[in-house]
């Protein structure tokens, strides 16, 4: 099957490949061009614009940023068209990023409104994941349009969940899956603090608690660098945490869901953009909660 | 060996015929004498006061509900003398409840000048894992009375943790860990309600966020408990819940370390107290959150 | 003087009158017409479009309720072009709403780019104050451009105060001012329920706290509607409170100040909104308060 | 009339001369005996302990720093008894420290079992305002005890206000407003350190804000402390602060009223203090607020 494929950062890339992978014709898109060379190697199709990927595909992904780079990419720029533009009547638009629940909403009405379907399947996972084709993804859209995706979506993710027939319900699990995880790092940072205030070792604590109790990979990884400090090289960024944070807020605005931990967090992390920590993991936000109690 | 055991509530009961199978001679006591009946049909020895179950014993256990009763139970009351007087010389007193880090250093204090040993053990677990005898335990104290308890503490736990010679560097691993817990619940509640508000079923969340990312049986446990509503019967009450939050927000208080999670927690806390939720589960606490939403 | 002025709302219907008093020239337009008509028997003159009020004018002003309204009104809409195609080159939009620093910054840009001018003038006051031409007026703008709107602003205001240069800075002043007064509602409100619950009336607390040591109005006024329970009719009904605090966190965030007094104030607006206060003023931010302590 | 006078501090020394001008013969004692030296220059009688301060006196005033001070005056230390055993029979004990409403009322219960009288009577005002007897005053107890009070009172204060029979109930009023102080310190801080990264002066949005809505001396004076950093020589060291919200989150807590604002405020007087700011003024929480926004 000939499939599109706009973004190939560093979650992209590994997606892209997997789709080569599995036999299917991708055609590749990136801002940069050196990143579909690089994916050409590995025998995708190089497009030279959006409407390039799209033609003659059914089905186009992308995999940007975040919002205002799909906006771009759906709607069009200076430079060419967008998919909404170049995607053919009927043709399936399945957006994998980590993007509003507004945007999506306003996705899926501007792909009807061009005779096209929106389905939205955010992704779980880090980059090496991605590399595995071991993502876990959730995706909703129409049951047609979610059936056509859904074996691609299989290799890329190890588990494709399906929550809905709107869109954006997809994008609400995703965001409060991650809203789970930033909650996570901020109170392993405030129960880190306390403990190393009181003279106990927060990788003791952690190997009690977590061995013991919670059981989770999620408190083993993250409590790991929190208590060592590897907050460099950062797996994920501390500004794209806080625009991850920024879209849950939106959303508990929009459904009149107050949400104090999501401000908590929000507020540690602005901080932590004020203090310089701007190129460092999310997981600094662990950091910023230890130097409020005068640690380091 | 001859132990005392002193407090025989839900956890305790489990905990000193856990000791009786084990082999040990135990002397039990509790404010309301039923429940040692109860346990001397398993072989224990009934005790009719804190003296009693001193007597002859090297080491003496206590599990009571918070900090009041067990200064009651070490200083004594106009029903008699409490341990400090009883105990013999040399005696360890393990102190296995949840109490206040300030208590446990207070304690210390005491025994020392009474010249006893207190050792700190507090547990985790509900009372049907106290009865398996599978409780994890985070014991500390000086070396020759950490060694003296060990064992015994292997005949209630499957795990014993030694986290140093002051005893209460014990209590804040246990408190540090029922804040985890708390927070968990939080976050969760908070969640569950952004997700309701958007119509995604929280049970699908739970199964797709923990049953591919976090994969911990508490989030599982906790989280069906929340998005189905079974705050009642309570396995630990709003109430003690929040004993164990201002435990918390003192030992922050007394390090100076700020935690705004904790506070957040308490509010709600409080706020389910003053709507009438004392009966029921601490995990209510994400009712409060849901109907803060305008839920339910 | 011939002058524009765009949305006849409650605060703008006052203003325009003032314009009108103090002699000058007012074409007046809004959105729907029936307002314009009335302010027509004291004078002004009714214009059929954004358009026609920037006809012959040197200088418009707008008060119009949000950041979408002012956009419509200036960028124009299907019904006709807007103020940045209508007013002549050289002259002067001054913006009176209450809008967020963005648009300020952007609105500046695009009437510079069309040759004209921007001047931020957002006010202090409800609408017996506009009427009474008594406001407290906040300008900022380019000098030439605030010399040309002051005198117009002094009919409308006793007090015109210039910020700088930056329109925008005008408009974080007119949101910091709001600010304050929502964290005196939120503070009275729990200041309030502890009293309430403790067996003190409010209103004996304010006036030993505010008639001796605040000695403010504010606190006067909202301190009284709060202890009184008056909260309808509405002065500022409680979702533009809302609006006004959403503006405020995205200036915290856009400036990574972190500011956690107005993230508790927006849950428990948020919270006012799920809890059906939609038509009660702003002030029943209290209310909620009260409700969480389990009061009323 | 004879008078006991115990607490010599920087308010209880104006105090007790105002007392002393009244034409009152008062009997003064201090833990340190120099300010009662002091004090007798001006006419004071100095007694040599607690019981002496008692004796022959219907009435003894105490003004001490914290619920610890006071329960030591009351209950007596191994330098002598306190007021219980040594104040006559129907004898009033007055307090005008901020203490604890727990305190409060256990003292209440204690003089009336010693068949004595309890009148709670915490001032508002600082040393300046205590030294011109221009404090405002909130007093509560037993009618016949407070009106025995309450010209003495009015010695002291310009204001003095009764709030009912139950003496806590002044102690509420008083830390419900330092509640409201507290606020406004945390608000200006939040508020500009906005400013600040907006680059509008804050001393301008004081004279803006303060001088045209709020208009409020309080306002006015702790503005400008922190608008310019004036925050040494503290008038009311941050430790102090922190024990007002301590007390304040323990009424919170006893009531079951939740009290966000009051945590958050918690937090940063913590982070103050682990910052190393327990030698400012308690308006350096503005300073904290500022740090977490990246400035200084």
């Amino acid at each position: 099957m000939r499939v599109g494929f706009i973004g190939l950062g560093a979650m992209g890339q590994g997606m892209a490949r997997n789709l080569v992978k599995a036999g299917h014709t991708v055609s590749v898109w990136n801002r940069t061009s050196e990143r579909a060379e690089a994916l050409a190697r590995d025998g995708a199709i190089v497009a030279h614009s959006v409407a390039a990927a799209c033609d003659e595909a059914p089905v186009v992904f992308t995999m940007v940023s975040d919002d205002g780079a799909l906006i771009d990419v759906v709607s069009g720029t200076d430079d060419g068209p967008g998919i909404e533009e170049s995607l053919a009547s009927g043709g399936v638009h399945v957006s994998l990023s980590t993007i509003s629940v507004d945007l999506s909403a306003r996705l899926t009405a501007a792909h009807r409104e061009a005779g096209q379907h929106f389905v939205a399947a955010p992704v779980f996972g880090r980059p090496d994941v991605a590399d595995a084709g071991k993502l876990t993804i959730v995706a909703a859209g129409e049951d047609a349009a979610v059936a056509q995706a859904k074996p691609l979506l299989e290799s890329m993710g190890q588990k494709v969940f399906v929550v809905g027939t709107e869109p954006e319900k997809a994008n609400v699990v995703k965001l409060s899956g991650n809203f789970v995880i930033a909650s996570m790092i901020e109170t392993l940072g405030e129960a880190f603090a306390l403990l190393r205030k009181s003279g106990v070792d927060p990788m003791q604590f952690l190997e009690i608690v977590n061995g013991n109790i919670f059981r989770s990979p999620v408190y083993e990884n993250y409590g790991t660098l929190i208590a060592k400090g590897r907050f460099t090289p950062p797996g994920f960024r501390l500004p794209l945490g806080l625009k991850d944070v920024r879209l849950i807020l939106a959303a508990s605005d929009a459904t009149a869901t107050p949400m104090p931990v999501a401000a908590v967090i929000r507020d540690h992390l602005l901080s932590g953009v004020a203090r310089g920590k701007s190129d460092l993991d999310w997981s600094a936000l662990a950091q910023v909660v230890a130097e409020d109690a005068g640690l380091r």
